[in-house]
């Protein structure tokens, strides 16, 4: 049995599914079948907090957002280890990023997250590693995701998370990650899905340094009490600080020992549809949009948003 | 910062990535670019043990497998509520999967599971309701998932769960449902979703009595102990009936204080690769096969495999 439910509805009405035998063959509101002018985006909100020591270099998470394009949204965390062996670990996660910023509109990548890893991983020269995730959004309303690592993405509807990702590692505190050395993942090792989409969705994504210090139904709360995405992304980050300074709270992850300050870097976006005149958006054999000029934005702390 | 790895990795070499400039497209070993003649398909074992108390009447879980086209695997968990009302709540389930069958080359269905379940609850005419998930795997590689209430799928590759979904409920205890009333869910409610698999990844879904009483790590530990994946799915839910009569035992929904006696549904399916003869699978528009006769199973725990 599914849990003893149907006792709570409303008593059996004895009748049959409103669906006609030939309904149109449509997914969501978004579906070219049903409306050809109504696209979604995201609307991006973002907010990182350096580790408590590294405020001053701005700490090794970074990422990148596109509000372009339909919406794009992507996070490097830097492998901390690095430092150990005199190398800075900020430097190849942020360029991991940038790159993943110029590669965007490669011809080759053709929106395509794990394209797009590959060619930003083949063209980053730092040494170092780090764990990542890039999501892209496509006008039809379904979100691409390759993830390597324990970089996460949620998403929320009708107040509740409705899908998670989750997060590969070799053991214990070694997570998956993309390397300078051969020794490391590509992106023939990531986690690549999608989801289909719908207006009003909110997707939360973040380092480990976020989803280690707070629980979904915490996300949740914060989401619903937000007026904005920005407004959420900053809320949301600023409880995952708190608890990670509270020796007190028992995080999703203090029962491992794991030391839970860290970089927190959080991305809050809202799936929007909007109306695309009529001579856009029909027989686009993309419809990502190739206008010059994207709101591009890569930043680590250095130049926060949010 | 990524949990401090890297000084767990051999020393850094001081080498940049063997990626070429333009290596190949390609996504898996089943990519058409890689390789035209490999596809994916699916090993699948299953297993059904029905309620302590409704060993008689097989239970109100129903499910359905087919190991040709790829791989289809498809679970409909009967909400117990409706007995109350005088309904047998086996029947909706049963008549759902059924359904799922016969619609499964539909022309309009396209290969598509939200399609298909929207084509089976439309020819449903039982009174009722139920949870249902349906997977159907490309030989692309591709598993193409469609998910309305708490029936649940885990994807596990190298040891660890790498994808899960998550359980849709209005309320605690009361998931989303495909209803012959109105006041139920629709296709258009699934969570929608796609996951890109390898050779030898191992697909474990069930129903909600089967997730309700076993972890993750004991699933990841009886899939590495089992020998083929009939012999997994029956000691998985083997497991997870000991657990649920077991007043002991912390399950994973104990602190929710739900019943945890239930029908338990495991479905496995391995991923393999199959090399298909030079004058079949090239120029294939869908390549999930024609052939008539396909291997077919509908069943409830009246027609156990495994």
């Amino acid at each position: 049995m599914a849990a003893s439910t149907a006792s709570r509805l409303s008593p059996p009405r004895l009748r049959v599914p409103s669906l006609s035998p030939h309904p149109p063959l449509r997914r969501s509101r978004f579906s070219p079948l049903r409306a050809a002018k109504l696209e979604a985006v995201l609307s991006i909100g973002t907010h990182l907090i350096p580790h408590p020591r590294k405020v001053e270099t701005g700490g090794e998470d970074a990422f990148f957002v596109n509000s372009d394009a339909n919406g794009v949204i992507a996070i490097a965390d830097g492998v901390s280890g690095w430092a150990e062996k005199d190398v800075n670990p900020a430097l190849f996660s942020r360029e991991l990023m940038a790159h993943t910023s110029t590669f965007l509109k490669d011809e080759e990548v053709n929106y395509d997250p794990q394209l797009l890893l590959m060619k930003a991983h083949a063209a980053t020269t730092s040494v170092g590693s780090a764990t990542v995730i890039i999501a892209m959004l496509e006008k039809s309303g379904i979100l691409k995701i390759a993830s390597v690592g324990d970089c996460g993405l949620k998403i929320i509807r009708k107040g509740q998370v409705m899908f998670s990702t989750c997060p590969q590692e070799h053991y214990f505190d070694c997570p998956y990650q993309i390397s300078s050395e051969a020794i490391g993942q590509t992106y023939l090792d990531a986690l690549v899905c999608t989801v289909n989409l719908m207006e009003g969705d909110m997707i939360v994504s973040g380092s480990d340094g976020f989803f280690d210090n707070i629980f979904d139904q915490e996300i949740v709360s914060v989401i619903s009490e937000s007026s904005g995405v920005d407004e959420a992304a900053k809320a949301l980050a600023e409880l995952a600080r708190k608890h990670s300074v509270d020796v007190t709270f028992d995080s999703p992850y203090s029962m491992e020992a794991r030391s839970r300050m860290d970089d927190i870097t959080v991305i809050v976006a809202q799936v929007k549809a909007v109306v695309i005149p009529d001579d856009e958006g029909v027989d686009e054999e993309k419809g990502q949009g190739t206008e010059p000029g994207s709101a591009v934005a890569v930043a680590t702390s250095e130049q926060n948003e949010g």
